[in-house]
């Protein structure tokens, strides 16, 4: 049914037509990748082929010539007038986690999808080439490793990568890859099967996985920056173990309270840190005692606990980082404790294109939204094209209850505005 | 050898005999109930026995009468002039941990046992009688109950704490006690077992188990009361869970950062009680996220930590808990967040007696030493004779690496100093 609904569509296209394609399409998705609880596209597996072979269809449907690429990607084109000019590509992922979302990636593509198919109903000839890429393998859950689509393309896979076994069926990265289509042998020479200089710049839309837009009532926003991180998986603050009842408090070396310590001084970091106009949140998601010796009267001679810092800025990053070794000396010596740091695990942030943000904060302007720019705290594959020297931007649509899980909750009237959005910049930035 | 030895001393009495005699009972009980790695007298179990036997033994080779009581703990005794007076009663407990030390609770017992030859063998012959108790079950390591042998002479062990199972073999504390002697029918129908009008005091010299006399460079001390104390064993913060990089600070409910929050004030208020001269001791011994959810990279939704403060005063104890009842409504307005506590646990203080203490004090400015008196952090068979009315008083011993471990060192030199402390108390104490 939805794949006919889709060819009666394919004559007509308005705004009413891209609210029934688009609700067509996440349908058909829903209903062909659903595993019961949420969706499930696993990364080069099944579900994520499936997405793939339901937007290439429906693209030919509409006479847009669709293909996959070497990393086995699928791209849709509306091609240029003049085709020897850089591209503008727009696209996101169609794999999920899983028991994942519906919209996390699949909007991106979809959106562009309603692009191209308006922009080719309307008439519209640009004098580039618009390309529409619906990626695979940009979430961690199957293979470890994130934005594999994105990286392979880029030249960006290791053969270590590709040795990376599926943690759940044990199969290597690269025979899934090989599977789905993709040419494992130029990934693993680590040769670039898209020529970026042939890409004048990459346009995502992508749901927002925090709360902001619902909580500043937005339906979408332009994103600055996505956030690199540094992390530390383990920091252990040894102290002295000794009965909770029989030392007293100048004699103690207590774990728990210099580490209580501790968070809450980069805490007071780092809402200083954004008052000065940073961009900064601060995680530590992981954090015990020691259940092989601990004890309720027992005082704390041992404790773990991971760091993470995200930000846009690299100097923010090393700023924090400054303070947490600074902070850590300084409650070693009040304390009598030591801190041991694990190594230091940078990903570095992504800068998004000026000239793009510019370009979709006075789309946004001219359709009345409220404009209030915003980072991503989560990685993209933008990240991936805009560290390659891709000029890259991002649209976020507000979403509910975050993402990684089935509640994941988009308005489809948020989600056309991000769209219409997405088509104005294509139509803009290939005329 | 260690026997033939005691046999010898029997007839010479003198400080270098008390030397002597002390060295020789450590060494045999170190060396009947050693286990290798430390020592082990189980609670009412064989290794207990065999040091109450020793015990036993050597009392009657000076000639001082020696039985079990309804509880089957050791009882000596050096008759007084006058049997109908209440009698001053010492000693401690003869009960070990596995892998224990050797004077955790047997140096109170030697020390009494000391005292008694020594003034049997100088010839004193006391108003009141003087009586040295051997303590069985004092440690909670066996049946998770502690003071089991005072507690039984008292009325107050309930049939519940008599079913407990020995937490190896299984075995009923009932029937344990009832295999060592203990007369279990009378001890069921919480009979008191020895009444306490009968005694005009307890006095206790005990191993301290924490580090204030090392780093107080003070070789004895009296302490001033036995702390109380309140606890949770499970506080539990609720935030919300949801993405590290995705969530700004303004929208996040962060579990781990509001209980940092929290124990770093109970630390700064714990200092204030401190400067205003209250005695308090404050531990999170067992804290963690929750392991079924936590993640480095997801923002901690739920965190548990037990709480335990210690006090000579139940005034500070209520105080400390008002305090954390206080911040926890703080921090759940300021953050977002909620506290449960579980159900409050308390165990009273027990104050020593202030005569007692002041007569013990002037034995310490006698003897040339520095008096500095200290709570006991730990709990204590004293704190059970107290708290049933008898007034009771506690000499502690500089003891290295604390206590219910191997490492646990006494000086002999400390200890014959807190030997003769309790020699000359119980002198005047009878006279």
């Amino acid at each position: 049914m939805g794949r006919a609904h889709i060819m009666s569509l394919a004559s007509s296209a308005s705004p009413d037509a891209d609210r029934v394609l688009a609700e067509v399409l996440f349908d058909a998705l829903r209903r062909d990748t659903g595993d019961g609880i949420g969706i499930t596209r696993d990364s080069y597996g099944v579900g994520e082929t499936m997405a793939l072979d339901l937007l290439e269809t429906t693209a030919r449907r509409y006479e847009l010539p669709a293909w996959r690429d070497a990393a086995a990607n699928l791209v849709v084109e509306l091609p240029g007038r003049e085709p020897t000019l850089p591209a503008i590509a727009c696209g996101s992922h169609l794999d999920s986690i899983p028991q994942g979302g519906n919209y996390d990636g699949a909007a991106g593509v979809v959106a562009g999808l309603l692009a191209l198919v308006r922009m080719s109903a309307d008439g519209v000839r640009p004098r580039r080439t618009v390309r529409l890429y619906g990626l695979r393998g940009e979430e961690s859950a199957a293979f470890g490793r994130a934005y594999i689509g994105s990286s392979a393309l880029l030249g960006q896979l290791s053969s270590s990568d590709l040795a990376t076994p599926h943690m759940v069926t044990g199969r290597p990265l690269g025979a899934c890859m090989a599977a789905a289509g993709a040419d494992v042998d130029r990934i693993a020479r680590g040769e670039r099967l898209l020529d970026t200089a042939m890409i004048a710049a990459w346009l995502e839309l992508h749901i927002e996985q925090g709360p902001v837009l619902v909580a500043r009532k937005m339906p979408v926003a332009i994103v600055t920056g996505i956030r690199g991180n540094v992390r530390h998986r383990v920091i252990e603050c040894t102290g002295e173990a000794g009965h909770s009842g029989a030392v007293p408090r100048w004699l103690r070396h207590d774990a728990v309270l210099a580490v209580a310590q501790l968070l809450t001084r980069l805490d007071e970091h780092w809402q200083t840190l954004l008052g000065q106009g940073c961009d900064l949140v601060v995680t530590s998601g992981v954090l015990g005692t020691d259940p092989a010796e601990h004890a309720i009267s027992r005082i704390p001679g041992k404790m773990r606990f991971s760091l993470e810092a995200r930000s846009q800025s690299r100097e923010t990053l090393a700023a924090f980082h400054d303070l947490l070794e600074d902070e850590c000396r300084r409650i070693e010596e009040e304390r009598g404790v030591r801190f041991a740091l694990d190594r230091r695990l940078d990903t570095e942030p992504a800068v998004m294109d000026a000239d793009w943000i510019a370009r979709l904060r006075r789309i946004v302007h001219r359709l009345g939204l409220p404009d209030e720019p915003m980072a991503s705290g989560a990685g993209h594959d933008a990240a991936v094209f805009a560290n390659a020297g891709v000029p890259s931007a991002m649209i976020f649509v507000r979403n509910q209850h975050g993402s990684h899980n089935p509640r994941e909750a988009m308005d489809m009237a948020d989600f056309l505005i991000g769209a219409e959005i997405l088509r104005l910049a294509l139509i803009e930035g290939a005329a």
